[in-house]
């Protein structure tokens, strides 16, 4: 057998949760960065009860807006994102978590990063990151 | 006289900008990230107008909440933004900006990175990146 993915939790103490504000519903904004190579992986919500299993279990745990359910990254598709480090902004609306991403990447189209689109891609000669897969439609938050 | 900052404008296309997705209050959720030392900077918000504008002049402009204004970052603090690449993500609701920082960063504590505190930095032996002259109450979107 292989050994499983190494877990780090962090103890989330009342007054950093008293820091963090969230939204009328309940939500604050998570950036999940690569830890390894520092490409910004994509941006979730979560709610306080899925930001408390975040940092209890090391691992990358979501609100979904559109399902409106608690949404473990990586359940489906095995693309799980370990927290090796979070951060909370200057007026605690945003979250930061350096993560390791397991699997192809973050993104549901493939791509390790969901930024994988430039402004300036249509213009001549530019350098675009454009995926094949792309299906347009989907929502933030699939798995 | 000192040369002025470079600035690189980047070209929006009308397809491009049909796939961002604004909030029913108009707005995209703006990550700017420093583009050499790869450091998630803040988070701020824009409308189309700011949008375009950041693009145009290949500067930072926000919108403020708070304020309900156009807020173009580092006016007061001299902090400026400079765009070196933009991306949209795979929804189309989060956009990202790899910049040039101008100043000592783009934070109003001082700071480099508004994402200075780190969670678990109240257990012992903990390392933390608290800055000491950080006030509570403040918004997310100071010049």
């Amino acid at each position: 057998m292989s050994p499983g993915p190494v877990v780090t939790p962090i103890e989330l103490s009342p007054g950093e949760l008293a820091q963090v504000r969230f939204t009328a519903d309940g939500l604050v904004a998570a950036i999940a960065q690569d830890r390894a190579g520092g490409q910004v992986l994509m941006l979730g919500w979560m709610n306080e009860a899925t930001l408390r299993e975040t940092l209890e279990t090391g691992r990358m745990v979501y609100w979904s807006r559109s399902r409106q359910q608690r949404w473990a990254k990586g359940d489906t598709s095995g693309n799980r994102q370990w927290v090796r480090e979070a951060f909370y902004d200057c007026d605690g609306d945003v979250l930061l978590f350096l993560v390791e991403q397991e699997g192809e990447g973050a993104c549901h189209t493939g791509s390790f990063s969901c930024f994988y689109r430039r402004f300036g891609g249509d213009g001549p000669g530019a350098t675009t990151a454009t995926h094949e897969g792309h299906e347009p439609g989907f929502t933030d938050d699939q798995q």
